[in-house]
């Protein structure tokens, strides 16, 4: 207020007295995905065979994934070369049925926590099935139906990334199979039914339709399934049959960079209101859309600026804050290539938090390596402060979060709470509200106690 | 195509080549409400007395509702003489955290229909509490804040607008206490979690807190409720505390002129477009969605220009198209002045369908008033029907619509169909969608087979 100069006094009268909402037109909607790993200072360490010490190659996983698919995971690091990839069409023209999602100034949160910090949040609960999912599905499936796939298999936790790929397939007239991890399978009954009306078939995981799905049940007939597990269900699922491909959500190198079309409107929108973040926020599962959401601005800072990034997980699933970084397979049964990644290893079965979509061992290896060499930091939340926080959110912004974005949230509110201690600092915090929790009332009433 | 000047043909290719989403910015909201009444070419008879034969005063009904809302109803045809009402600066200030919101053109729905009409929808779901109703919630809150009000009490079906008023009472730091109609208190168990998330009371009605609610549980035990026994409950508990106040969701004036909102920035949105509206659609439960919606339109049409108003609603509650326009109490145990206004009888208890907010025996005065004048038509619509609509419209869209929504889902897609058969006839079809279902799946689950 005393300190700034005429620069600053304007922009700050246009972001306090009037406005709440940064809205991008469609004609603004980035045209390009951003491929970051052409920017990376470190090298990813190759994907490698399942069993065999060698590199993977293409021909190894043909029968798993979509020719497009396996071009971005093999390449990682050199992608094209290029550091803009251009977004199909048919693509673009779904991303505009709904995007650019629209950033919000948390008047009500900052209001509430009396903080001198300006915090900003994404709206990709916004999107179509209520997650930030949807922006790789479409993207996912467009690649699949293009090459003549039927099916696409896939497995989801709390039903976030199954919504998208059945809505995605519907829209591309292909069929969706979905191994719904069976904690979030019982306890989510209505994301299963909304999966259903999208026409996808929707099975419990672990379930008795595969080999690896009968013998975990054997083994521990109550179990609660994890996202490993259900990934190994549908790979063998899709082993067994030459129209079925996969799907994956978060942990490929193809969805962080589908998701890189939030960070790219999220710096198309702060540059409006003439701010650079200093804190950047988002919640890690397999990591994309924290990867998606901060990939324009991990090495961007304006010089003579620092940037925090912190990467939000559950105190129970503490991957980056706990975990190994070493080789490790993707799923459970140890079919995919091994990732250089953080991990709790791939037999780690994470408690039945209610964040299903967190509930998975590992993290995304540009996440992981991002980590690694410090660029990104890492917090953990035990789950009633995060549900504490979802519901404080709810009250002051009048959205509930999806308990997986309530970890952002809870990271947030922690960041803006400490920039009260510090005089003449005023930080500029944005997270990614990476879905809405709708579907999701059930947990925050075992947790909160309203029933 | 061949038939437009050069005029038709630019904005023509603005809206099919590019524009998916019509925005307005923050600056274009709206500053006044608009005072249908005013326009109305016929006067609404007086609200009577509940059972002497005089016109309502102010004075019968002070322990009932705030000052401000008191003066709208009993002046309604004449409110303040003006055709716009300015909009509270608090309540202004709380409409600019959400809104304007997007008008979308339905593109995957026209594509599926293959229809010659364009199809636009207003997103009235993207609203904290997720309907129209936040509108009208956080304009009585101020109201009742400004005059010291303690606990705003009300009724609710779906959950809707308990779930709106619940949120805008925690943001003026009031309390809500809201009866749920049993039917959709059992099988909404997430709605009800939503509310008292939000820190409301939620009872279930008919519930043992009331004498009229101890009555209807004794002459049926099964009872599923109504909103005309829950607005009866409301009043009851009003009557008793002087600290309490009534807050009604759609049968007022009042809360109809909030929702002219919707109509306004409709209204702007087309004229960015070049469109203007052959057919209006929207549901109808007391009615205030549509009145909103329709407000700015009804008596606007440009010389030589037929336009086409639809309220959609149930088949089982045929409100409009079987009901009688009379003099009738807007609760069930007759405590409300008498309005003249289409009724099934204040003593009708609608079936048990899932559209809850629609389960209401009148419609609001003013609505009626318009159909009785034939300027607003009526359609109903089976429930099986409209839950089909809604899917397609999921499949479609990408969005869920409420059971109530998904009526004028059905009626735009009549419409639209009807259209196919008119050669040279594209006409303009916008609907309002005034609300998201994903809370209300149990009825699509149970209509639709999918569990």
């Amino acid at each position: 207020m005393n300190d700034g100069g005429n620069m600053e006094t304007r922009s700050q009268f246009v972001v306090d007295s009037l406005q709440c909402k940064i809205h991008l037109s469609e004609a603004q909607l980035p045209t390009h995905w951003y491929n970051l790993a052409v920017e990376l200072p470190f090298s990813i360490p190759p994907p490698m065979h399942p069993y065999h010490e060698r590199p993977v190659s293409a021909d190894d996983f043909r029968w798993l994934w979509p020719a497009e698919y396996l071009d971005a995971e093999l390449r990682a690091g050199q992608y094209a070369n290029e550091l803009r990839i251009e977004i199909p069409e048919s693509v673009h023209q779904a991303y505009r049925r709904y995007r650019p999602t629209p950033l919000v100034r948390a008047r009500g949160l900052e209001a509430y926590l009396d903080t001198r910090a300006e915090i900003y949040y994404k709206r990709e609960d916004l999107n179509p099935g209520g997650s930030h999912k949807f922006n790789t599905a479409v993207a996912q499936a467009h690649y699949a139906a293009q090459e003549g796939v039927d099916t696409l298999v896939t497995d989801t936790g709390a039903g976030q990334w199954g919504t998208a790929l059945a809505l995605a397939c519907s829209q591309f007239g292909m069929n969706a199979e979905i191994f719904m991890v069976r904690k979030s399978f019982d306890e989510k009954p209505y994301r299963r039914g909304l999966m259903k009306l999208l026409g996808a078939t929707v099975l419990t995981s672990p379930s008795e339709a595969t080999e690896i799905g009968r013998q975990v049940r054997r083994e521990d007939p109550g179990s609660n399934g994890s996202l490993g597990i259900g990934m190994s269900e549908a790979i063998e699922l899709v082993r067994t049959s030459p129209h079925r491909k996969l799907a994956l959500g978060c942990m490929s190198y193809h969805a962080a960079l589908h998701q890189t079309i939030i960070g790219l409107e999220v710096r198309a929108q702060l540059e409006l209101i003439d701010r650079w973040p200093d804190v950047m926020i988002g919640c890690v599962g397999g990591g994309s859309n924290f990867v998606g959401f901060t990939a324009p601005f991990l090495f961007a800072a304006p010089s003579g600026r620092t940037m925090e990034f912190i990467a939000a997980e559950p105190e129970q699933i503490p991957c980056l804050t706990v975990g190994e970084y070493r080789y490790d397979w993707a799923d459970y049964n140890r079919q995919t290539p091994r990732l250089a990644m953080y991990t709790l290893g791939s037999d780690f079965l994470p408690p039945p938090i209610h964040a299903g979509g967190l509930r998975y061992h590992a993290k995304n290896p540009v996440l992981s390596a991002l980590v690694k060499h410090r660029i990104v930091g890492s917090r953990s939340y035990p789950q009633g402060d995060v549900f504490t926080a979802g519901q404080l959110f709810l009250r002051t912004e009048g959205i509930l979060p999806a308990p997986e974005s309530a970890h952002a949230v809870l990271a947030a509110i922690e960041v803006a709470r400490d920039a009260g201690q510090k005089k003449n600092h005023r930080p500029v915090i944005v997270f990614c509200l990476s879905g809405h929790g709708y579907l999701d009332l059930q947990g925050y009433m075992d947790v909160l106690g309203h029933s």
